[in-house]
């Protein structure tokens, strides 16, 4: 079966574009100043990513939760994690803190390796993160999106179908000219389950220095690749054999 | 009262940002090449304008006639108004001629002027043209847009207020923190209804060289500017004093 040219790039946001945990744990640092000198922060941000955002999605995505915005889920635990690592921030202080997911930064090859894919395609995030977080990130962060796409825009979140379908009609695209690009397995293989191509970026450092390594690439993902701009060149390579 | 700072600017496009008349006249021009030689090309843009687009989109949101898409409604009266002129396009060319829509080109102004407001403000369309044609044609045309917002994101058009009020909540802003920026008098009314601020561009050459001149500004406009650059000089003018 020849397949058609893929059109669009969409992309997973946190872990796969961003590296939320050192973000975090740097932000947390600063703002709990002396009171957190002995806390794992990094421990801290794998629970509040645990705890504040993958726990409470999938319950939306069962349908066992109502909906409601991410930066409210993880508002939601940011109390309860900070009196755990008996740190007391301020009201001020905390909204900071939780506006940390605005403002997290790029993997060291994402600015390049997108500049380089858009020549070609539309890129997109389809990220769980709300349309105004992923604007306001995009913007600081200098991520050259052609359009900002969040899982909000259908009412739900990843991995449910209607997201990766979504995307693909808003595009205006078939599901089969759509590439999701991931740093997680389960986004690719629920993206596939409704048509999209798939690329497998694995990011080991994102649980940090000590976490288990990546999952090997399931061996029907489309492309595996070390980073965005390898990415960029396994897509070049595709196509001028096509 | 003191109003809150302008956050975000959402920009009409068919006639603020782009010149779709000249651009639909070269297209028409160069697809039926000696068969129109006669014809009155602005004269037909003119009328694809208002019976393909203008006439249809209100009868959709005063709800006498269900949703469709912006380029339906194009496409709908294509064949109509060609032979209106006797001019008889293969479907090949009718669809390239149709797909202008999405390759406008921008006003003199509007790139530089963009690249100023975006400095300081998130900037966006808001447009009646389809999610995917917005994307298109700011990939093309080099609109340097944080993110694409369309009416389509809301299954309604302007001037229903759900679409202005919908930019707002999906930018994460109060209505007050969003100026709508248009050429067209009812659009900015109708943003300002529903706490919009607003900011009047006319271009008198929309509707080509002999059209009437644009309406007088009204005088509860908050800005009114003779472009972008203009437009981008006041902003930071009103800014440098609150």
């Amino acid at each position: 079966m020849v397949l058609p040219p893929v059109k669009a790039l969409v992309f997973d946001v946190f872990g796969t574009v961003v590296d939320w945990r050192t973000c975090v744990v740097r932000e947390a640092e600063r703002l709990a100043g002396g009171a957190g000198a002995d806390v794992d922060w990094g421990s801290f941000a794998d629970d509040w990513r645990r705890e504040g955002y993958l726990a409470p999605i999938m319950e939306i995505v069962r349908g066992s939760r109502p909906y409601s915005d991410v930066e409210v889920l993880l508002g939601d635990v940011l109390g309860e994690l900070l009196s755990r690592v008996s740190v007391d921030l301020d009201d001020r202080a905390a909204q900071e803190l939780l506006s940390v997911w605005r403002r997290l930064e790029p993997w060291a090859d994402a600015r390049e390796g997108l500049e380089r894919l858009r020549r070609d395609h539309v890129i997109a995030p389809l990220s769980n993160g709300s349309f105004a977080l992923l604007t306001e990130m995009a913007k600081r962060a200098g991520l050259p999106w052609d359009c900002i796409l969040s899982t909000e825009l259908f009412g739900s979140y990843k991995p449910d179908p209607a997201t990766y379908r979504g995307a693909a009609r808003l595009l205006g695209v078939e599901p089969a000219e759509v590439m999701m690009v991931a740093a997680h397995g389960s986004d690719l293989r629920a993206a596939a389950a409704v048509g999209l191509r798939t690329a497998y970026v694995p990011r080991p450092a994102e649980w940090g220095p000590d976490a288990a390594p990546p999952a090997p690439p399931d061996p029907d993902f489309d492309v595996v690749a070390a980073d965005f701009n390898e990415l960029a060149t396994a897509l070049g390579r595709e196509e001028s054999r096509s």
